[in-house]
Formats: C-alpha cells, sequence, structure tokens
C-alpha cells in the first residue's frame, strides 16, 4: 500500500529515537489499549513508521518553550516519517492534520518544522493539481519567453474604482502583463468588488481589443464561501482571467473548491506565511507548504524575492523558487516573486535559479521610473534579457538606457 | 465610522514608535505615491492607527531571526491598532490578512504576537456566532449544572465501525455525555465515514430510545468543502448532534459555511495550535483566535486543560477559558478541556475560572478505570461535584469511593 513521507527537522530534549516515536504514535494509533478485534495486522498497516534519523547538533537552550524535561542539552535531527494513504485517503485537511496537526504541541519537543512531504504516485493522478500553471499563464497573457512582469496596484487601500481604473490604463498602456490587488483590498466601503472589476475590466478589455494584449488581473476574491463563487463569477463575467485568493486566510477547502472550478488562474498570496516559517525550528518550510497548494490547485505562488524588503533570506527564496521547478503534475504552479523588486535582482535570480518562468513583480520601479512607467516596464524587460545572456548591472546598464535610469534610481 | 481594535505583543531593533508605524503603514494605506483623487480625507478614512503603545523590556538577544538592521537592545511593548471597518467591510478572511497577514514578514519586527481583538459593536449583529455554544449543548445533551462529561474513541486510527460500535456502546452505557472522534479518523480505508456515521448512530439512537439519554458524538468531517457537505448531511440523516472539524486545517471560509447550516453543533478542534501559538513572541494568542472562530459560528472550541500532556502552561488554559466567559453573542462557545484529564484537575480548574461551563474530556480516566468505565464516568462527575464543593483531592476521595479509585490509579 501506498505512503506519504514527511521530513521534519526537530529538536529535543530526549533521544532523537524515542522522540521520533512520539512523534509517530501521537499521529496515528497511539494511546492504544486493549480493544476487541484490535489486531497486530491493524496496528502494521495504520501505525506510522520512523523511516529515517539523522542526528545533527546540540544545543544548550531550547529553540521554542515547552519541553516536559528541560535540561542542558537539546539535539537537533532530521526525522522521516511515513502513513499509509488508507489512514486518511484523498483528504487533504486531514492529511495536513496528519502531517502536522498535533505534533507542534508535544513537550517532548522543542522545535518542529516540516521540511518537506513526497507524495504518493497516486496523489500525482487522483488530485489534477494547477490548471494554469506556468503553461496556462503564457497562453492567458501571451508572454512567451520571459518573465511576466507584473505590478501591485498602490496604495493598497482607499481608491475609488475609477480611480482605480486610471492607474490600470498607464500601466497597459505601459506595456505590463499582470496587475494584482493587493491583499488588503477586497470590498472596501467606496470601491465594491463588482463595480471594482467591471471599471478595471473595462480599461482592460479596452486595450485588448485595440492591441490584441490581454493583461491578466488578479482580484482578490477572498472572501467567505458563497461570496468568492460570486466574486468568481463576476470575474468570468467581465471577461476576467485570475482571482487571487489570501490562501491562508480563506483555507484548504474553500480555496480548492475555487481552483476545481478551472475558468480562471488562481493566484496564491501566502501573506500569513511568516507566522508558520519565520522561526526556524517552528512551522513549515516552502518546498512541503507548496506541495499542500499545489494538490489544491493553486496556479500562482508566492515565493518573495532576491534582496527582499521582508525577513526572508535570499537562500530560502531560491529554495521555495527551485522547489516549485520539481515537477509534480502536468502543469507546475508559476513561481511570484516579489517585495523590493525593481530589476536589479533580476541577474542573481536568474543565475541561481536558471529560469525565466516566473511571475516578476515591481512596484515602485514600474510606477516611479524616470521615464515613466512605459520606460520602467522596458527596463524589466531588459533587466531579464541581460540576466539571460549572463551580464552583470553594470553591464546591463550600459547596454540599456532604461534600465540604467533604472539603477540610478532604485539601485542604491 | 466602527474601528475595529487590535493589540500585539511586539518586539523590535527601532524605536517602538517607528516600528508601530511601520505596522500601520504595512497593513494599510503604506506604499502611498501620489495618485489622481487620493485626498486627505481618503487617507483619513482607510488609513491604519496606532491607538496605544506600552514599553516593556528590553533584551539582547531577537526572539526571531529576520531583523533588518541587528543591534544589541531589541525593545518589546504592547501596541494598540485600529482599522476603519470601512477597509474590509463584513469578510473574515480579509480580516484576518489585515490583522495578521505581511504583519510576521516584517523585518522591523524580530516578535510579533495577535494578542486580543475588539470587535466593533456590529459585528456582534451581523455575524450570528455559535448557534448552539453553551445552552444549545446542555439543550442536546440534557446536561446541566454541571460539566459535560467527554472522551476521545482510541486507538486514533485502524478500527472497523463495528469494533468503534462497540466501544461506543461501552460508552454510552457507561453514562457518557460526548464522545468525539480523533482528528486522525475522518474516513480511513477499513472504516468510510458513512458506515461509521451509521453504526455508532445505531448505538446511540437505540440508547437514547431505550433510556431517554441522548448522548452527542461528534464525527471529524474535516475535508474538502462538497465532501464535508455530503458528511454533514449523513450526520443529521441519521439523527446526529454534532460534527467536528479541525478548523486550522480546513480553514475560515469552508468553517463558517458548515457553521452557517445551524443544524449540528460544531465541535471546533484547533490541532495545529501549537504552530501558531507555542513561541512566545510569533503568532496569535487565544483571546484573538477564540473570537475570529467565534464570529465564524463554532460552537465548541478547544482549550487544552490544566497539567495537560502537552507544552501548554495552566496559565495559558486558564486565560483561554476566561477568555470564552465574555459574553460576545447570544450564544458562548463551550470550552473544550482535554489532555491527560482524569478529574484530578477538576478543583483546580473550578478553582481557577468558576465555571462548570466546559466540555470536560478524559480518555484513560474512564476506560481504564479500575471499577469500570461507568465507574470512570461517576468519578469524573464526583470530581467536578467536589470541586465546586471547594473539596480538595484529598477530602474528594475520603467522600466518593469511585473518584478515590481514579486518584489511587491516576493521581501520581
Amino acid at each position: 500500500m501506498e505512503r506519504i513521507i514527511a521530513k521534519y527537522y526537530i529538536e529535543t530534549p530526549y533521544t532523537v529515537e524515542k522522540a521520533a516515536q512520539v512523534l509517530a504514535g501521537e499521529q496515528s494509533s497511539g494511546t492504544f489499549v486493549a480493544v476487541p478485534g484490535e489486531t497486530e495486522e491493524l496496528k502494521a498497516r495504520f501505525a506510522a513508521r520512523v523511516e529515517n534519523i539523522e542526528i545533527l547538533e546540540t544545543v544548550d537552550t531550547p529553540a521554542i518553550p515547552g519541553a516536559s524535561s528541560p535540561t542542558n542539552t537539546y539535539t537537533r535531527a532530521n526525522v522521516t516519517v511515513s502513513w499509509s494513504i488508507e489512514n486518511f485517503g484523498y483528504n487533504l485537511p486531514t492529511m495536513v492534520s496528519t502531517l502536522q496537526g498535533n505534533l507542534y504541541e508535544i513537550s517532548q519537543f522543542t522545535g518542529l518544522k516540516l521540511m518537506d512531504i513526497i507524495l504518493p504516485e497516486s496523489f500525482k493522478t487522483h488530485y489534477s493539481g494547477p490548471k494554469f500553471g506556468v503553461t496556462g499563464m503564457r497562453r492567458l497573457t501571451g508572454v512567451y519567453d520571459r518573465p511576466v512582469i507584473g505590478t501591485i496596484i498602490k496604495p493598497s487601500i482607499g481608491m475609488s474604482p475609477e480611480d482605480t481604473a486610471a492607474i490600470v490604463k498607464t500601466l497597459v498602456e505601459a506595456g505590463i502583463d499582470f496587475i494584482k490587488d493587493d491583499e488588503l483590498m477586497q470590498s472596501a466601503a467606496n470601491s465594491p468588488f463588482d463595480k471594482r472589476v467591471r471599471t478595471i475590466m473595462d480599461v482592460i478589455n479596452d486595450h485588448a481589443q485595440k492591441t490584441g494584449k490581454r493583461v491578466m488581473y488578479a482580484f482578490n476574491i477572498s472572501d467567505e464561501a458563497d461570496a468568492m463563487q460570486h466574486h468568481y463569477d463576476t470575474i468570468v463575467k467581465h471577461g476576467g482571467s485570475c482571482a487571487m485568493i489570501s490562501i491562508n486566510s480563506v483555507g484548504l477547502s474553500a480555496t480548492k473548491k475555487l481552483c476545481d472550478r478551472g475558468e480562471l488562474s488562481i493566484h496564491g498570496h501566502r501573506n500569513g506565511w511568516g507566522m508558520i516559517n519565520r522561526h526556524p525550528l517552528l512551522g513549515i518550510e516552502f518546498p512541503a507548504y507548496q506541495k499542500i497548494w499545489q494538490l489544491a490547485g493553486v496556479d500562482q505562488l508566492h515565493v518573495n524575492g532576491i534582496k527582499n524588503k521582508f525577513w526572508e533570506s535570499d537562500d530560502s527564496v531560491v529554495k521555495s523558487i527551485k522547489s516549485l521547478q520539481e515537477p509534480i503534475f502536468k502543469e507546475s504552479a508559476i513561481p511570484v516573486i516579489s517585495s523590493g523588486q525593481w530589476g536589479g535582482q533580476a541577474p542573481e535570480t536568474y543565475r541561481r535559479t536558471q529560469t525565466v518562468d516566473v511571475l516578476y513583480m515591481a512596484g515602485g520601479g514600474i510606477m516611479a521610473h524616470p521615464m515613466g512607467p512605459g520606460a520602467g516596464v522596458v527596463a524589466l524587460k531588459q533587466a531579464w534579457e541581460a540576466a539571460v545572456d549572463g551580464l552583470s548591472i553594470e553591464q546591463a546598464a550600459a547596454k540599456y538606457p532604461e534600465f540604467a535610469e533604472s539603477v540610478k534610481k532604485f539601485g542604491k
């Protein structure tokens, strides 16, 4: 019978073997009392199994509090555990409760992070994964052989539909490929969702009719379940191609239901990520996280960016992008690179990931470009062309005047 | 215009004033660029406002990594921020993205925990909150003036519906009020959901017909959105009164949709809680957490228990129970006390919370009682009667023979 495998980075005041057994016991057939009909065969069938232990360093201070028996030595280790998929079948929330759930509560651990999941083969056919992903994004935007260039509407909140549409008009005329709502914007008092979609899509449809270029706009549909369906319908009705969901805030079950509809590319915004990832020994790492959300069918997934304005390290960003390059389904979710990006990070991003299959988001780099938003978009395309050609920032600036202006303004 | 207020416990390498302004800016009208139609009035209407700052201690080591400018002094503080509800209206996921979301990513913080939320008055009428809560639980179980006594089916996973029903029969005959699935159990290969519900409800319905006592069983319906609706229907069809949801794994939008149906009491299992709460300076505290889930309509919420087997402190457990005692809606969610409980914790639980409006869960304390499960249930009722009467464990053991046996077996 197929098994699902989970890899953890843990810290424990006990021996790692003992802690690993507690982990496996707690998350399967633990707390056995003798009951009628309970056989060794049943135990073997449903018990979690510790597959591997790799002992790492010891430390004298626990990473997080709550140890059941404080000592002066805490051991860190990589622990691999597997479960038969008979335990939960094809049920993503119960899979999450099994692979994570109460594990973080166990006092035999002073640190526990789910690092990766190895999915059983049948998951790759039972779940269809992203309906659009990378190639769907290219088909919907008509952008090939380079990153899709995007931006976020700012200010996040406060503008009327007309004000927003005016910015959208500037951006589409500047040659942008993709625009998104901020995650704070859904349906504000002065910008009801339906009116906002209609007003913005008028601009995008008009531009598409005139030029043949159809810009993708990710409208934030995050809301209660029925409202999200209604918002989704509204986008479809007005000819939109994308809906954005704050996946952590909305949750797995409702997000999957939206992804299952398959009419729009789903932009997965991971706000809240810092809460479950920022501590090195608590939570979940992106390779595990993205698999759960690709199983749900999310087409676009945020990965932060090189030299971002947030806390996340470049190594973590690169690991995340690379993790999405491993194919699971027919389509793979496209990495959404954002936060403090202006094009100057393109060479390093490309050098370390060797891919242009990304959605590259810049804010000020476009709107505040000295030669105007059109030059801002051009500069980003130049930055990536230079990156693929192996040019340094200095070489790229010497070659491309628009990018040179970006370097002068943003490259400090 | 009404405002929603959020209280944070933070740590920062900057001055607290500056960090608080970053927080407010990031989560509302931050990153302003001059755009047409953007007025001071609009800014005032949608900007988040720092309401209060209380500076606490300084430390020399950051609580979590990722500071943008490492120093030797990190200041901790309580910071209160408010938003106009015009920003997101009645949209719980977007409220969560606003009050939490990217805040955890900000490198000006080396610690951030959402401690509490003060809801605007209109939320208390727009949202109906728990449909059953404490009084609904009493009405459905017929248990008044004492805690509802419950237990969890163990082993968590591996038993057939018949094996499970046999345990259920023992428990209902023992006089139990409430039984729940383990969160790992949903629909396993050898125990499909529908058959399990039918087989178990046959026992419960039969017992109710014979004795007039209707035991509540919380069937775990956690699954994809449509499957959860089907499972809910199945429980209703077989005369059940309760469905359990792993709320963190399922998520806010799908959980609310189930709660909105209002035919079953919803048992909110918070597995995954340790991931978002265990670190003292990362995540969310229960007073904020429970308000979000009561807004969704959850009727029963886990709070752990005094002297639990997990990492959580007694103080945190008491704070959680007390937090649920503050009324928000017509009904309040009932605290679910569990983990290592056998009755011996009843005096301390009562002394510190002064309430019997709890669901008190014990496992071994019932099934492994030396005089049998019936005596186990009796002992738990005795423990709580003694607690309310102000008796010590010793005094209670002297008065009640069944409880005395529990003390002998479990009270080490």
